[in-house]
């Protein structure tokens, strides 16, 4: 495989906005990636200072236009969570890096393992870097006598993309699919798109050629966030917590979630956290359980908290449990999990 | 030992500036008492709201004013920190937090061990929580008949203060005591005054009522500093760290410094972090050592770095030695370490 990032949209964006100084982020396996491309950039241009910013980033939520800004930067480049907008904040550009890596191999294993479980039609779907991929492993597809689709894109997401936290594409053609097939090496998003569509979802993993089947493990996750749902139905007190990062914050969800939990007797409190971590929820004594507003993952992905910590989705099941309804177990099959 | 948060002055800003949502944040462990207080402003007053920021803070450099804002605060209380100045940034109030614990025991067996080491004049020094026993302990050991000199305040320190960084009341009185007394359970403070003044140390504990020499610490700390120093000399390449927190990202003195490596034929990179952690640095591959303007204690404090990761007076040092001039083992004999 060879990332490719796409240097000659960051230098149309250098062209014209003519910076002096440009911060960069990008998630940890890009970050040589994006240190190589900054070198090149000086090189080009000897006026130019540009500064990583390497704190952790999990996507598009994740940008870091307000330190940019307090960096006296002129421009951000988010490198690697590639979405609609080609602009984020008030100075952030979003970079994208594509893996060249050809589909072929695990592509025709796929539709074996596809023709053999009896599927007919197969939904694409794929994260920023694997999304050039969509087309050509359709084409592999549909020569091996399947039927295929990509769903339109949405909101920040482009056609067949999908976050680990909104799925569109994947979500509006669950009915008109037998199962899914994620592109890329990450259970992450497959598991999103299992539990979201609700349909048989399988990982196509170009760089081990091989084909996996993400049920087992969307089941063991979808028990345990059930599990989380029942231990915080018994709690007394709450937390209720807002992330700080620049894509997660959002204080008057929160604050809605707090006025529900006391509406149904329990005590809560808003905590606000940058990295909700276990290691500073756990520090967070006296409370039984924790609601979040930030990425929904971090409660569904096998995280080692100490007490229930439940995503939007789970929140809004407790609230059903609370109310004495029955807990269905399709409450993660919805178009985004906020 | 009880600790006290100054309520009435916290009641008085809430009286006058009449808040709707009050944002805290405070050091982990003043945490627990920092929420009690927020559910009883809440109680006092149904109208207010309170968000608790709990992500980790080290000091009065590191308050979340830019995150009061974003999270639509009219004010901010960071608790714990107490300084000279009453407030910080747009929203931030400090509010003092002090432990009422006597020093009587402790201060006496101090003064036998300064008398049986033969030191006649003890200067007096404390962090934020003990200053009110400053002048308590300053009796119980001129009636044991030492002299005693509490140094006067400067910049945000009041009057025989010291922060982790700065030592303006300790440094100086250096020249005019035998040893210094540092009074609170903190070897964290006391080694900084021991390596910034030069002058024999004791940390009297009141909860253990123990005298501790710092000496055999300060000695290691400072060998260990040293050795990264020389360590840092041989690297070819380096990442120049500005650290994000509110009270230390001085970016115009990292590109300095990174400059000042250039000049000695060294590579340099800037990378910026909110907390700069041996998870975070060790991730940044192909840099041989960092250089940081963030808390000089991340330097010298006993982070297990793969690689050096010198503070600024380190970085000052590193210079010396580059330009062929000999390393004093005094270089962290200053009133401040950055």
């Amino acid at each position: 495989m060879t990332l490719q990032l796409d240097v000659s949209a960051a230098e149309a964006i250098l062209a014209r906005e003519k910076p002096r100084r440009v911060v960069l982020n990008a998630p940890d396996g890009l970050m040589p990636l994006t240190r190589r491309f900054a070198r090149e950039m000086e090189a080009r241009n000897p006026q130019l200072e540009t500064i990583l910013i390497a704190d952790p980033t999990y996507g598009s939520c994740d940008t870091v236009d307000g330190d940019a800004q307090r960096l006296n930067a002129d421009l951000a480049f988010h490198v690697g969570h590639n979405i609609t907008l080609p602009k984020l904040g008030r100075l952030t550009y979003t970079i994208d890096v594509w893996d060249d890596i050809p589909f072929d191999t695990v592509a025709s294993e796929a539709a074996k393992v596809f023709r053999s479980r009896g599927f007919g039609t197969i939904g694409l779907v794929s994260f920023a870097q694997y999304l050039r991929s969509l087309e050509p492993v359709s084409a592999i597809l549909r020569k091996a006598g399947l039927e295929t689709l990509i769903g339109k894109g949405a909101g920040q997401l482009h056609d067949g993309q999908v976050f680990g936290c909104e799925f569109y594409p994947a979500f509006n053609i669950r009915e008109k699919v037998d199962a899914m097939a994620m592109l890329g090496q990450s259970s992450f998003h497959a598991l999103g798109v299992c539990l979201s569509t609700g349909k048989p979802t399988f990982m196509l993993d170009p760089h081990l050629g091989e084909v996996t089947d993400v049920q087992p493990l969307a089941d063991e996750r979808l028990k345990r966030a059930i599990l989380s749902i029942y231990k915080a139905r018994d709690a007394n007190s709450f937390g209720v917590v807002i992330c700080l990062k620049e894509g997660q914050m959002m204080p008057e969800q929160s604050m809605k979630l707090k006025r529900r939990l006391e509406s149904f007797g329990k005590r809560a409190e808003l905590i606000a956290l940058r990295e909700v971590t276990p290691d500073r929820i756990n520090s967070i004594g006296g409370l039984d359980a924790f609601v979040q507003t930030g990425c929904p993952r971090i409660s569904t992905d096998g995280y080692t908290f100490s007490k229930p910590v439940l995503s939007v989705p789970q929140t809004e099941a407790l609230f059903k449990v609370l109310s004495g309804e029955t807990l269905e177990r399709d409450f993660l099959e919805r178009h985004h999990w906020l």
